[in-house]
């Protein structure tokens, strides 16, 4: 079987880009609509794209006077789209910093009976002081302690989704047995962090459980997504960081004891669309002549923890901790303060920059050019797919299905119908086999 | 204007009735098909119901080797069931015992926006050890502690769904501010059980907030329900209890200083229906004959906390705790011992008449004869309306739709038509006005 690209739409509101919502044909209101989050839904399976995705925190992220902010739950948005969808997965990020294994385990495993077996679960540790504080503590946790959870979270909602086998209901009307007791099992998880008792009260899923998704490049990110990613979410500015950073997270996964294929890794790219190269650019600079100075200011100083809020629009960046000082998003800001140095921009160069994709690669031109840099990475090692932002929604993923999707597939790069019905068919991942539990209840 | 009823569909898997699933017409496999809810809320909306339920707990409840136990997220459903809907209320029980104000404060304001301003949480504390044993500890609160949480958990939700003025938003494309910074503030919450910043990520939602419902009707249920219910779910088997508990509930509103209207006291009926009243009778007997008696004593059992595995079925009901020694569901324990002493019933037959609603009301006979007790009850003083809790489902509920509400109807007693869009239009209840938060951003 030749090898094939993985298209994952990464839903933001009105789009990826800080200014979306200013333009004339975008409603600042859609975040809180769901019909808008469904029509986005069907466009991209329309495209035969593998899923959609959505980032998520519990807490209020970015300053308001400047943008849409508010955020409704993405699993209740998932769910409500897998009613409205037949093929495409449904990817949402929840917190295991602030959350129960039980409740997440039980909330995932619903949304993958309620899709037919289309749930994923982008796994984040959630930085930052401020989400902290909306759950009776002063502070974030350091990072590599978040990851000591997580790493223990992943193994309780592991055991959870395996408490019941897959063929525990016997469902016998006449004998009066709905299921076989001995094929439930308690899992009585005692670690650092949980106890745990089980069983879920959700039964084994149709994929056996749902895709598990990671998206941090740091060092304990990369660890954990070689333990634990099906597929991994990642920002990558240039070809040759792309390639390092495939290969090390391919080796890494081998040397965890699984094959290379069974993490697809996808990083992000903003596809600016035009007819011509030059009204690409146009609309991209549009979009960032409409990004309000101050606010690009204050992204700033949240990438590195510290207040640049004073900074001069038209110097360097200030120096900035190094990434080993940081406890929030510490890949991200390695990413960004490099990305300042090597193209020796000033703030207000470095803020346009990040308004359409927080750091994620803008790239704008035709059809055929992002489809180029598309097959490029592909076949250079540098990704099994990607994780399309489009600055603007719905009409950039609009664009980037009629326009982009069609050159991929007459190239053989990617689908032209659905073969499967669930994401790890999609994403060509096995249905993990059932572990027995040695715990019996 | 004059008084109407107000009916709730209380939904569970494919009846109330324990043995339902073992009817021909069941499909035991129903409680993990989102499109079987999805009919039913349909079918809710065609008879102008006010509204659906689903009760909840994050826990594995009931034996499986004798009914189906598993449980979708009800949250996840509802959010389903919202965009294949256009009027009907959708309520989902969660706990205040394990999970965190800021969590469930979003996810409920997020089906309130997600639904037009649909959305109704019933606020329970979840009795039980084997819930507590999921999220770390041995054993369940003292049932007087859970409430302290409860009063306070309620208390921060309250502030977060104010954390957003309803103009905060200006969508100014133009000047590119999105919202008046003034109008969204932090709560700073500081508690004996909780620190919450603020301010929520979900602005303030169709409703204002979610309708709040309480289904405890001990001393702490109703002086909490006193304190914060819109509506209340009960459990009362006579008219004479009926009206003394609606008497009680509606005087210790006023003495909270609320408006006696302002609370909706809807009973459970589990409604048995048949063209004739004998018909009725031998549906009732079908079911109560398909309950496994050992299946019959584990639930008795789980009401007193004792184990009542060893019990005679044709002997009475032994000594069982008071309800000031039991630290679970008090008041339903109490309801059920009353009822065995009273009736002087055998174990078997109290078996059989739990089978049927846990404690609520079954009532076996023709449409007339439960629009009949429907009537009385309401006009009697004992309800503002009922939670109606099919037997079998859906065809429990379609009956119920199809032959009791045209009766109510032509009696004047129920709606033709929804004349409101939000579950508070239905219910006949206020949206509440923003409360000026005093701690600023």
């Amino acid at each position: 079987m030749s090898r094939h690209l993985h298209l994952n739409a990464f839903v933001m509101d009105v789009g990826h880009h800080e200014a979306a919502w200013r333009l004339p044909e975008s409603d600042p209101g859609a975040n809180l609509d769901v019909e808008h989050f469904v029509r986005i839904a069907q466009l991209a399976e329309a495209g035969t794209l593998d899923s959609i995705f959505f980032a998520d925190g519990p807490v209020l992220r970015g300053d308001p006077r400047f943008r849409p902010v508010e955020r409704l739950d993405p699993t209740l948005l998932l769910a409500a789209i897998a009613t409205r969808t037949e093929h495409i997965g449904l990817i949402a990020t929840a917190s295991t910093s602030y959350t129960e294994p039980y409740e997440i385990a039980r909330r995932f495993a619903s949304l993958d009976h309620i899709s037919g077996g289309r749930a994923g679960w982008n796994i984040v540790t959630t930085a930052g002081d401020d989400a902290a504080r909306n759950f009776g503590r002063d502070g974030q946790a350091l990072h590599h302690e978040r990851y000591e959870r997580a790493e223990e979270f992943v193994e309780v909602a592991l055991k959870l989704w395996d408490s019941w086998q897959d063929d525990a209901q016997l469902a016998d009307k006449d004998a009066g047995v709905y299921a076989d007791g001995d094929r439930i099992r308690a899992i009585e998880h005692e670690g650092a962090f949980f106890r745990v008792a089980g069983p879920l009260n959700v039964s084994r899923t149709p994929q056996g459980r749902p895709v598990l998704v990671q998206a941090g490049s740091s060092e304990d990110g990369r660890a954990f997504a070689a333990r634990h990613a099906e597929a991994v979410f990642t920002a990558q500015r240039s070809l040759a960081e792309g390639q390092a950073f495939y290969t090390d997270l391919k080796a890494r996964t081998r040397a965890a004891g699984r094959h290379p294929d069974a993490i697809k890794i996808l990083p992000g790219i903003v596809p600016v669309l035009g007819a011509t190269e030059a009204e690409a650019r146009a609309l991209e600079r549009e979009l960032d002549e409409l990004i309000v100075p101050a606010y690009g200011l204050k992204q700033l100083s949240s990438f590195f923890g510290v207040d640049l809020s004073g900074a001069a629009l038209d110097g360097p960046l200030p120096e900035v901790p190094a990434e080993s000082e940081i406890e929030g998003t510490k890949s991200r800001a390695t990413l960004v303060a490099e990305l300042a140095r090597r193209e020796s921009l000033t703030v207000r160069e470095l803020i346009g920059k990040l308004g359409g994709g927080r750091g994620h690669r803008t790239f704008a031109g035709t059809p055929e050019q992002v489809a180029d840099t598309i097959e490029e990475w592909f076949r250079a090692g540098a990704a099994d797919g990607f994780n399309v932002m489009p600055a603007v929604l719905p009409s950039g993923l609009e664009r980037f299905v009629e326009h982009v999707v069609p050159i991929l597939r007459r190239r053989g790069l990617f689908r032209h119908e659905y073969t499967g019905r669930t994401l790890r068919e999609h994403y060509g991942l096995a249905r993990p086999a059932h572990r027995q539990l040695e715990v019996i209840a």
